[in-house]
């Protein structure tokens, strides 16, 4: 027994710790193909090696948000064994597309620790970073989780909370190098629709919706070796449902998101998120979106758009919460990114 | 809301119109494995690239029925969103195979519309041509759906109805480029059965039972970005069954017809085919399939085979139809394409 | 229906046959993408080019286990379709890694057989041998199982039962060429303990587990090419249960056991393995090990350790057979392998 992963719990986290997670993977095709198995995911710069280097890159790279679950997944086993909730994300940046070929691995430094009033758990602040095989860092993002204390009796670290920005400024975004949108393919994208036809508070239905299936969640999780047993074992817990991984929830709302936002192709940076309520098999997935902020970049005919994204599991679209402030039941997620847009 | 695609009902479409179907896709090695999971593939000619190689092709090329997949599945926000039902197919040529690496895009020429005496609805006739990344043609078929008008008032168009060929003549398949069963290995194959071993009017049981299951169909039609709502949506149809793409079941059945068919190893022509009844999970598909004709071609060492491949949900082989010339219930699919195998 | 494969009865086998089993297949990313969607697999040397490369490889191999589903699922139609029972395996090692692009074939030898007393069934024993396409041997193993006779009154051949080793030596194992575990990054593979950590009869929980899905299994069990009905057709047994592939429960047990012995990466040896129960979807699996033996090898860094591999329904841990010598209800798998894992 000694020999398994018992998980980290409150109090083995310290300042400044770094963590290098474990199990390096390399990505190719294969991830590409189950991707697109996995979600309805249909936007061209991810679709086609011909359109990505219409668009001034190599060829079709990873999907973000696959490269996203890459990272996150391997720090599941160090961050998350013992979460009892997974509380939010900021400062998400991607710095660089991931390809067919290049092997990622995973660093978090704890950032933030602040134990509960109940002294039984703690919230823990992690800054991970995903490198790929010549160190570069392709993602950086701080999220922070609910962790148990294993011995109660562990004296509470000094409270440390980092100063995380709201929202990224969009000067901050980095934009993939040769990136240039000047003879964007709208048709063959799928919509018209440009930067400029976006309005603040524009709010978007995308109408499309996925029933969730036990075998596709659990296929997806696996595939980024996220390991957290709840998602794969139906007896552990005691309603013999299993929790699906909220980037499977992200990943199948932004995919239906198409619908209306064709051409927000690339994820850039991920402001916030909150898992509002859990996601089960059998529940029909929907999603719809609004524009929050607008902003110009320095790279030829990109724009970059604000977004929030709301998933729901019925519901009218665009209720979001209650009169009490909480998250409405049928709400899922509400994630708050910014992606790049043809002007 | 104005954002997202409507889909075009029939009074939008006008003979003559050429529609650039949506979202180019480059296809890899991940699709054929994914063919594999979800098929029970093994025509060695698109199993092994030493298998293909000796048969004189350059590797072996993405499942003829993949591709058809692929360009099919783009052609569905154009021109069957509205669908009330999809009437045939006619006129399929493979033109050229489709190897890992190569990128597809479809274009559909309206080339019929008949309004529905009822005013109604009316059926529009499209020929959809693949098209591979230099601009070749790699697929090329004609379909007719029946789809709702948006307007009842809006006037009906001339009545235009293609001239189909009912079955398309031997000498103008094609056979892909240095194609050559000379040295065909029967036993790598799996079976020894050479095209003059089948007989006119022949019937084969294919035997074997696949029970369908929603995370496969789903992942399937999802993979070739078919959109259609009811394949993924529980909430959509009244009854809460999902309607499997009917080109699950085609996949389905002509991997089933490798037992007995090992060695109709290439689909070159569609000539028609009928989706007579609709598909469901839980079901258990067979097949069978009956010898229609079978004509010599230029190619060294390899035949033409036109079968008729049937997929039911049950009942006894080689039942197709009642005494009322209607497909009896338990038949899924009645599709009828020429192979190639070798003499 | 004289076309479709009958399979082979018990009076069709001869002492020396050999026989070619159809159907070669290139395996690649696809295959390994896939391999990590099904299982939670994540040793690091099958999950990183660059972890391999520093192990001396040159690049990151196919599963071990994909390799043997492979070879396995060939010999399927010719030699266990009208299997009543996998009995047994012995002698199974790993002669040489599989890499993408690579093309398997298997052959098998019948080595042994014996009619049961009944004079309905017999044993039959083959030794199997996967090629890759520069024909040298990748895999090789002995298995016999149990083969219904289609005609009772066929005479009983001579009763020939190989002499099979209980345990392969470990001086018999083969090391890939140029594996070197010297500077074996233990961070990255995921836990610290060394060869030299494990101890004779220490006892390994591995505590996660697994709900299994019929999506899941059929896609693996397709992927690998194998036909046996059993696996897919909910009409084939009397009580509709879909019998799962003993290799689906194989490779689900061997991915647990990551939790525990993420060292342990290489499989090169199979001493035996038995499937105690069936496996059906719906029931959760969990993985125990015991260390049977621990060896030196000749590379660089590399120990050799022999390990049983215990999948279970339920159950205690640790608790393999009852008082009558029988395996107890809960356990499914018990197999006995070596691999290999930096001293």
């Amino acid at each position: 027994m000694a020999k398994t992963n018992p998980g980290r719990f409150f109090e083995d986290y310290k300042l400044g710790d770094v963590i290098a997670h474990a199990v390096p993977r390399t990505v190719g095709e294969g991830e590409r193909a189950l991707y697109h198995a996995l979600y309805p995911a249909r936007h061209a710069l991810y679709s086609s090696d011909e359109f990505a280097r219409d668009c001034g890159l190599p060829e079709s790279p990873l999907d973000d948000l696959a490269a996203f679950h890459v990272v996150f997944g391997k720090t599941v086993p160090d961050v998350s064994l013992n979460a009892v909730a997974n509380l939010g994300y900021a400062e998400g940046r991607w710095l660089q597309p991931v390809y067919p070929g290049d092997t990622l691995r995973s660093v978090s430094e704890v950032i933030g620790l602040k134990q509960n009033s109940n002294g039984k758990s703690g919230v823990v602040y992690v800054r991970t970073r995903g490198m790929n095989q010549l160190g570069e860092v392709v993602l950086d993002y701080v999220r922070w989780v609910m962790v148990r204390k294993r011995d109660l009796d562990a004296p509470a670290p000094e409270t440390v909370i980092p100063e995380l920005q709201k929202v990224i400024p969009a000067e901050d975004l980095v934009i993939p190098e040769g990136l240039d949108f000047s003879n964007y393919d709208f048709a063959q994208a799928g919509e018209p629709h440009r930067w400029g036809d976006y309005e603040l508070g524009e709010k978007i239905d995308h109408v499309d919706g996925v029933t969730i299936e036990e075998a596709e969640h659990m296929m997806a999780t696996r595939l980024w070796q996220n390991t957290a047993k709840v998602h794969f074992d139906a007896t552990f817990r005691p309603d013999g449902q299993r929790l699906i991984y909220g980037g499977h929830v992200i990943s199948m709302a932004r995919a239906l998101s198409f619908n209306g936002l064709a051409n927000a192709q690339m994820i850039v940076g991920l402001n916030g998120g909150a898992h509002a309520n859990p996601c089960f098999s059998g529940l029909t997935l929907k999603a719809w979106s609004e524009v929050l902020d607008k902003a110009e970049t320095s790279a030829p005919g990109v724009g970059a758009i604000r977004l929030r994204l709301v998933a729901t599991r019925g519901g009218e679209p665009f209720e979001l919460k209650g009169e009490d402030g909480k998250y409405l039941p049928d709400v899922l997620l509400d994630l708050d990114y910014w992606a790049l847009m043809p002007m």
